[in-house]
């Protein structure tokens, strides 16, 4: 048996199956191993019949098919199976070996896997895959982070089999140590939660508001496409608004109930957890959940009463409704890179923001027009505080707001429910404000709890004040609120 | 040294000092121990001095002087220090005495206590205490859970020391197993947090849109205090507008950056975990957040400009506010209840959720009026699914929302950030929607994640689209979004 292939992937689902159909298109030698060997088999005999994957029956075969130092990739299901894989792999391989994880796996467990492996002298890269099946198949986004020593060793593969920008860049780069490959994944698809939020809410407004045919939708999403909402979710939902199947709008037979499978949730939690005010990727994981109560709604919508909505002429809202979709998504990726700014200061990461706009923008989700601008906001300053000072999008946020606070305005009165535009918006607000009321929510703090405060006129010096002339002055220290 | 105390208190900040002396007052016989013997001396010389309270030098001490079942409850610091007690003193008791932790616990940590003490025979309660310093004096509100067994023998302290309601019902009952105890006590505080939150936003409304003095904010808070508001946050709120130092109000002279010390975190955190809507709440800890970026916020007022604000007549104006204010409570604390609610499944805890509102009656930060009808709307019907579907607080809502959509919108057209408030109406209408958009986001999911979908005419069967004419028909395992 020669040991001459490039690279193994462990893991036979679509994406599996479809990052290995890539890897071969682009000349790399690939074996295929899957636990339940029939999938292997109907693999090979399948798709990869006529290539040149390899098929393999046991992990041993795996490694003694593979040129040194040896990449094996596993796109098995997150959690346990990553850690058995890995388990059963370690007492395999030679040191400079590198495992490379490529599915959903939370970054907090890249991070354990990747000092695991270090212990073992073998290196550990987790990788952010984006961009579904077909992106596997025809050019993912790719995010890997871990050991900085993998990444000359995996680049040529990675960056092959990556989607490509208009200007033939891969979009696919080194992104950090650590877990910092999947953190960014992580919050790629918090942003994504957030995007789709948005375009739901827009659509629910052209749709109940504006009284728009699926075909009127369409159009307006195809137009939107054309401008500076360019992405591949407008794209998308412009097709799926005029995908029909039997003469029936598919769009409209699908229940109102999402699914969810964790990372939004994780950025939301990690948010939380760093104290980022990530609220616009939260109200859309929320909205998910309220959608999911779906037999509450129903009953609920016969008990709970709101204004009945009047129809707005379409003509005059469409425009200020794209200004308000697309001035929420600027704080909803302002909020993304605040996140990942303070994980990187949190966990000793250094990240290239521009780069990381830039591995978005082909082969994922959220690919857009929109991330040029962010990668030159960061090409421009590098130390860039928060993109809404970035003067282009602070420009465009400026011009879009009138329409913004218009559209929630009506939302709001006529009873369309718009969380993620409106945490948008209130977070824009308060983050240009120079005062928040939070004087008098550290006034109410130190008269229930004597948990004292700083005094406007500077100073660390920290004040209690004997609101009650009772309690005295002893500061809490075992009860927090 | 005869062994005829009755229950034992470690650690004392001023959280353990006042209960003490609350307990003694009630005629039970303390023993008091700090790890630093100066702070004992210097609290039995000081606050206890005259009272039956000893002062122990030494956990065997402490052990030694109670009678048995032993009682011993520490307020110590949240964390390793709970821990490091508990292993000090499991050495020491006999079966059947009880460790009570009445610290800002984790639940999660009372869930791995009360399955460690189990190990060793010994009775765990993790108790919330609320009320602050002023509160374990004279009244707390008290969330004991843990082991059913241990309850019989705290009840008489527990409850003797508890705030009662008005009609002299102790705000104390046994919460339900394990952690369930800090868990409601978790669930207070985030509720405390989007209470606080939205008195800040109802303070900004008015200091900004309606050019409001202090005096004539103290005089709205006094008299909301009077009616259906009646809480003890809108009483202390009213306290602090009217508070002067040295000739000025203090409310002016503290800075916008509010603290946290991570309950309302942990709320939002559980709630993501349990995929419950807790948008409110969600926002309240966000807020906090961006108030802490006070640097950063100081920079992007002179940087992004937003509408002027108008002043608004108040007269015409605070009435519409309280409304906005009462109803955007209501959800906080029918998200509260759907928190409580699913953790109680997931949990297998059986919560009585009436007696919950009783317990927060009095004696704690979030008590008010409106407890009452909570109290109420459950005593009617014990498997009341949501609050908002009660007749009384569907009738307030109701009332409230044309006020409340009117607020919000002069709000959000005039530059005022209001997360909670919107949120909490982003909720409510939603919930009330018998069809949310997200019949798109399932079309989205399943066009770029093969994640399948349920049709509206029903059944549970999945179903998946071809939407591009590629793809295939193989649903997505390894990949999720």
């Amino acid at each position: 048996m020669s040991a001459n292939y490039d690279i193994a992937v462990i893991g036979l689902a679509v994406m599996g199956q479809n990052l290995i159909l890539n890897m071969n298109d682009h000349g790399h030698k690939v074996v295929a191993y899957n636990r339940t060997e029939a999938r292997t088999t109907e693999f090979i005999a399948g798709p990869a019949k006529g290539t040149n994957i390899k098929g393999a029956s046991s992990l041993e075969e795996v490694v003694s098919s593979l040129s040194t130092p040896r990449k094996i990739m596993l796109m098995v299901k997150a959690g346990k199976p990553v850690d058995l894989t890995i388990d059963a792999l370690i007492p395999m391989l030679s040191p400079g070996d590198v495992i490379i994880d490529g599915g959903n796996s939370n970054f907090t467990d890249s991070q354990r896997r990747a000092a695991h492996l270090e212990e073992h002298k073998l290196l550990f890269v987790g990788s952010g895959v984006s961009g579904g099946e077909e992106g596997a198949r025809n050019g993912p986004s790719l995010m890997p982070g871990g050991h900085p020593e993998a990444w000359p060793l995996i680049k040529d593969i990675f960056q092959s089999i990556a989607a490509k920008t208009d200007s033939g860049v891969p979009c696919c780069d080194w992104v950090g140590q650590g877990g910092a490959g999947h953190f960014v994944k992580m919050v790629h698809n918090g942003i994504e939660y957030g995007d789709m939020q948005l375009i739901c809410e827009a659509y629910q407004f052209m749709k109940d508001l504006l009284g728009m045919s699926n075909d009127d939708m369409h159009a307006v999403f195809s137009k939107w496409n054309q401008g500076d909402l360019q992405s591949y979710l407008i794209e998308i939902t412009a097709d799926i608004l005029a995908f029909q199947e039997n003469g029936e709008y598919v769009v409209d037979t699908i229940l109102d109930k999402a699914g969810q499978k964790g990372t939004g949730k994780w950025t939301g939690i990690n948010a939380l957890d760093l104290g980022i005010p990530l609220s616009l990727i939260g109200e859309a994981v929320f909205a998910r959940c309220l959608s999911a109560l779906k037999e509450e709604r129903v009953k609920a919508s016969t008990i709970l009463k709101g204004p009945v909505p009047e129809q707005l002429p379409a003509e005059q809202w469409v425009d200020a409704l794209g200004d308000a979709l697309y001035a929420a998504k600027i704080v909803s990726y302002a909020q993304g890179y605040m996140l990942m700014q303070e994980a990187a200061k949190e966990y000793g990461w250094s990240l290239n923001y521009g780069g990381i706009a830039q591995m978005w923008r082909g082969g994922c989700i959220i690919q857009s027009a929109f991330l040029d601008n962010i990668k030159e906001a960061f090409d421009k300053d590098p130390k860039l505080t928060n993109l809404l000072l970035d003067d282009f999008f602070k420009d465009r946020v400026t011009d879009a707001q009138a329409n913004w606070r218009r559209v929630l305005a009506v939302g709001i009165t006529q009873g369309i429910s718009m969380p993620a535009m409106s945490a948008g918006l209130s977070f824009f607000d308060g983050y240009r404000s120079k005062v928040m009321p939070h004087n008098l929510l550290q006034a109410q703090r130190d008269y229930f709890g004597a948990h004292t405060y700083l005094r406007v006129d500077g100073g660390e010096e920290r004040h209690h004040t004997n609101w009650t002339g009772e309690g005295g002055d002893v500061s809490s220290s075992s009860y927090d609120v």
